[in-house]
């Protein structure tokens, strides 16, 4: 199935036990339509705050009901900040984490002069002009299969910290009620706090703090230290999942 | 002063004895800085869970701080869901609701086959296709001035239904996750529930059960029964008033 949610009511994806999270409420209210207990496997953790427009979970059941009764059950059951978008029998042994090829996130920074009321859950607001021409020479040193230890928080169990980014896209987007900034990668996976502390480290050189050149090193130096702050959760959205 | 306002957890702008209004937290907070008792006008009331990209507003103050301090001083005391987007000194006798010349709201429809967990405060979730051609060719029969009785709620103490709207356009907006249908109207002044009325009345027209030729029968009814529904209130955003 492909979600949607609204992560600012939630602990994050992965179910834990100090407060809500979209895995829990999931099994939750699917086991009350198909009657046996449900595991919903997701193909990664979002963070707390972090949103989804295109998260991809499965899980297995043997309740018989067709796919589309099974959809529009599980829908009329969830809050309505987790939307089950589409929901299909999967091939055999399809497994939506250990399959995932692809993933993009979208992180969007709002920059107005002066904070927005409207977009508040869903953006970073950063004030101040961003030198785009920087940071999409800064986000070139990115692209390719690179060992991003420097932009992985230090608590993580991950064992190999080489992936590789097909794209890494900035655009500017004059919107009502003022510029949003829309910063889209695409890899083959992502560490924990990966596009977050991209995205702080884009805006410090945005912003002129740090020369562009500055991002090679960053990689290079294979250290957090190095890189620059870990952007807020609520602006990074989970959009596509492929296999 | 300009407002950017999420209306989603307010009883409208205006002050009421059953619930926050936008009016009475503006009052309350800008009272704190400028240490007297404070009276804000706006241009006019939007209803309860209805947004503003532009509300404008006035108060009197002789505390003598400078407008961009005071700027400053109320956004730092407001909640996060008000915003003072802009606040300068008016000229003499300006009056935030009788000099409005002229107002701009925005409609969104979110037009996905299933609902939208992100922009569920912020939209009317309208399943199925909409025929935005029979929409518009509607929608022209409402251009100028008329009588817009029909679309007005009974509940009013309105004198005059004799508005003009200058521009009514519908635009299609393919966006994640999903379609959006923007109405944006730019009229001399609304009628209370006016522009969710045309918006209900013109999605039966887009839904095929009405042909687009009523709207000019509906008009000229001038009697609230002959329109449609009045559409749900998180899809309005008063977006500019021209003075």
């Amino acid at each position: 199935m492909t979600l949607e949610y609204d992560g600012s009511g939630y602990h994050g994806w992965q179910r834990q036990k100090n407060g809500r999270s979209i895995q829990e409420v999931l099994e939750e209210r699917i086991a009350v339509i198909t009657g046996e207990p449900i595991k919903v496997i997701g193909s990664g953790r979002t963070d707390a705050g972090v949103h989804a427009l295109g998260q991809v979970a499965h899980f297995q059941t043997s309740c018989g009901i067709p796919a589309g009764n099974l959809l529009k059950g599980i829908n009329s059951l969830l809050p309505a900040d987790i939307v089950v978008k589409s929901l299909d029998d999967a091939p055999p042994g399809f497994h939506a984490r250990i399959d995932a090829r692809r993933k993009t996130y979208l992180y969007r920074i709002y920059n107005g002069a002066t904070p927005t009321a409207l977009y508040r859950r869903s953006v970073w607001q950063v004030y101040g002009p961003l030198d785009t021409v920087a940071m999409r020479a800064a986000a070139a040193h990115l692209l390719g299969r690179h060992d991003f230890t420097s932009f992985c928080t230090v608590h993580t169990d991950a064992v190999s910290f080489t992936r590789e980014i097909y794209r890494l896209e900035i655009s500017a987007v004059a919107c009502d009620p003022g510029l949003f900034l829309e910063i889209e990668v695409e890899a083959d996976g992502f560490l924990r706090y990966m596009v977050r502390t991209i995205v702080g480290t884009l805006v410090e050189i945005g912003r002129g703090k740090r020369p562009a050149a500055e991002m090679g090193e960053i990689l290079r130096g294979r250290n957090r230290d190095r890189a620059g702050m870990t952007a807020p959760p609520q602006g990074l959205f989970l959009k596509e999942v492929r296999y």
